[in-house]
């Protein structure tokens, strides 16, 4: 779509959008400007004049209009982790006599994590997680279950949830859901009157940088019953009057807490501002353009277990799969690898042209079709 | 001490280190490496090629330098506001039968917002907090007192605890001190075995880039029984395992939580770096030697109101602080105000010589006895 507002480094075919999006090169620009103009030479009044106060509401506003939800309803701010827990903790707040939390049992371990301990700290209260199987999280959801937790899309196969079905589920038994749309958001079309609920990520889809903030979605009917667990001064009406006592900002603000990292802000910034120049029907639209010409273009070589109800990535499995991936990284194919014996490809819109993908599925046949392919060394556990 | 290894704009004293400290050299050239070599050329690769997935502890470690801890000790995560409810959150479990937390009246809000709301989280257990005056606050800690909450420095007044003394007084009565040290590392030597918990921010003294991370610290007899109430996938002992159930990292390496933004951990640790180029106790003698010839220089041209026992910065009175700051800043000296009447002058040791403190004062003088300073402008109100 946008090939050109990215800096790739030539001879690879990047397939790992879904783990760490590329460089858009004004993010680049903008780190830099960050960096060497506004903080070294602005200083601290930088803080007015560069815009860096209003950061994580402005941020928060591209979200919401990637989103297609009006502004103030999202703000970018923390992680992943700290924003799942911020909003879980809110949402359970609204329902006070239902003890229950259904957790996808493959969800993302992070999240998790953290509703699990969410539980434990609120334990007086008897809350309790119950972990069930991608097919069946929304069905027969009893009176107890307060809020639904998930990602839309599975991180390891590619399922996805579709976000107005399953929130209206959810509604019809009384039960909220806090989606985790890191791997929704940038490559799939979100409708914001869909979800009441959401976090991401801004390092894969949003090509926002490595570990670029999170961002925290909240419905603006929802958002002044919310009360956040971690009041921070960014979260507050009047920041700067140093009150002692905690006043929440209107809608979504409320969920920033300290001080944010500027220099990962001005990359995800300038990342998003790349993201709002193709509207997301038309980047899903070139998503599943791109997947079916790979899957074409790959006939029979690997096996598929990505349903046709999909995010932007695609697993194969293959029983030696981490040696597969490291071989195709050497043939110029990027993809990764999840234990046991998936190997990801993922499908970003903004970057990947078709040609780029039937080469990729080209590289992947000739290599299986080697003998030798096997010895390549093993580069990294982490990608 | 090191002025050479800053980016320093010409034609200012700048006294606002204790709000943002100056860009290093250094930070500048790895935000530029990260994003433009590590980020865009290494992609996900960085995660190990780059050394970004040790980031947390890595970071730590420098932190730990700093406070004259061993290895392990610290982590670089998330923000002051995150690692206050964090640490305070994993303190309270150790003294199930204590219901009190003491947190100083006028310690900075953040700090405060965070414990109130943890105390509310938590409010089945009936545990409150009680705010004391900072005199008082260490006096007659009662039995059912679990934690105290305090800055070691006074964001306003400057006035400083004794660590080690305060840290005694407390575990004299059974509690434990959750201490902010944001305007003390950098600027005052720490003796790491006078504290048990600690937090504070990486853009003060530590020149770390605006919003750098926050760390943690927990003494290493605590760290094994310490529960992280922000269980993320950097805190895991086997993050890339992507086990369902967590199991903790050793050390403080559990405090982190979710995938750190790189490009703010990339300025932060470069500026680490600077900052173990001079030992804690040269730079707090420096800080000394500053207050001293400023102090010396000003004569009684503004009352001081910081006492003796103090950190790195000065506050002084005037019933017209905000022109007076703003008129100082047209003069080339940049403090800052804080409501009502406070102006602040901050004495960083890396980058300030005692030249330029004493041609500081001179300014304050001369502004001072000129007719018309109240007539410039207010430039801004976040410093």
């Amino acid at each position: 779509m946008i090939p050109d507002a990215f800096a790739l480094p030539p001879g690879q075919i990047y397939l790992l959008g879904h783990s760490l999006g590329p460089a858009p090169k004004a993010a680049l620009d903008a780190v830099t400007r960050a960096a060497a103009v506004e903080w070294a030479q602005g200083l601290a009044a930088s803080w007015n004049d560069a815009g860096w106060f209003a950061a994580p509401g402005r941020l928060g506003d591209k979200v919401a209009r990637l989103l297609g939800a009006p502004a103030a309803a999202a703000i970018v701010a923390d992680s992943v982790t700290v924003n799942v827990f911020k909003l879980a903790c809110a949402a359970l707040a609204l329902a006070p006599g239902r003890r229950t939390i259904l957790l996808e049992a493959e969800t993302f371990p992070t999240d998790g994590y953290v509703i699990e301990a969410l539980a434990r700290l609120r334990g007086d209260e008897g809350l309790r997680v119950e972990r069930r199987p991608h097919t069946e999280l929304f069905e027969d959801i009893g009176s107890d279950v307060a809020l639904i937790v998930t990602a839309q899309v599975d991180f390891r196969t590619g399922a996805a949830f579709d976000l107005a079905a399953c929130t209206a589920a959810a509604a019809r038994a009384g039960a909220r859901v806090l989606w985790d749309l890191s791997h929704s958001l940038g490559a799939l079309a979100i409708d914001a009157t869909a979800i009441e609920l959401a976090v991401g990520c801004g390092y894969k889809y949003l090509n926002g940088g490595p570990g670029a903030p999170g961002w925290a979605f909240v419905a603006p009917h929802l958002a002044e019953a919310l009360e956040t667990p971690l009041p921070g001064w960014f979260g507050h009406a009047a920041p700067f009057a140093f009150e002692p006592a905690y006043r929440p900002a209107a809608g979504a603000q409320r969920f920033a807490a300290g001080t944010p990292p500027i220099l990962s802000f001005a990359a995800l910034e300038a990342a998003l501002d790349v993201a709002l120049r193709v509207a997301p029907r038309d980047a899903e639209a070139h998503v599943r353009a791109l997947q079916a010409a790979f899957l074409d273009a790959l006939g029979d070589a690997l096996p598929c277990v990505t349903p046709a109800a999909c995010g932007a990535h695609l697993a194969f499995t293959h029983p030696e799969a981490l040696a597969l991936k490291t071989a195709l990284i050497g043939a110029g194919v990027v993809g990764d690898f999840r234990p046991p014996d998936t190997i990801r490809f993922g499908f970003s819109p903004l970057f990947l042209t078709e040609r780029d993908v039937i080469d990729a599925a080209r590289i992947v046949r000739e290599t299986l079709a080697q003998d030798d392919w096997r010895g390549a060394a093993h580069a990294g556990v982490v990608t």
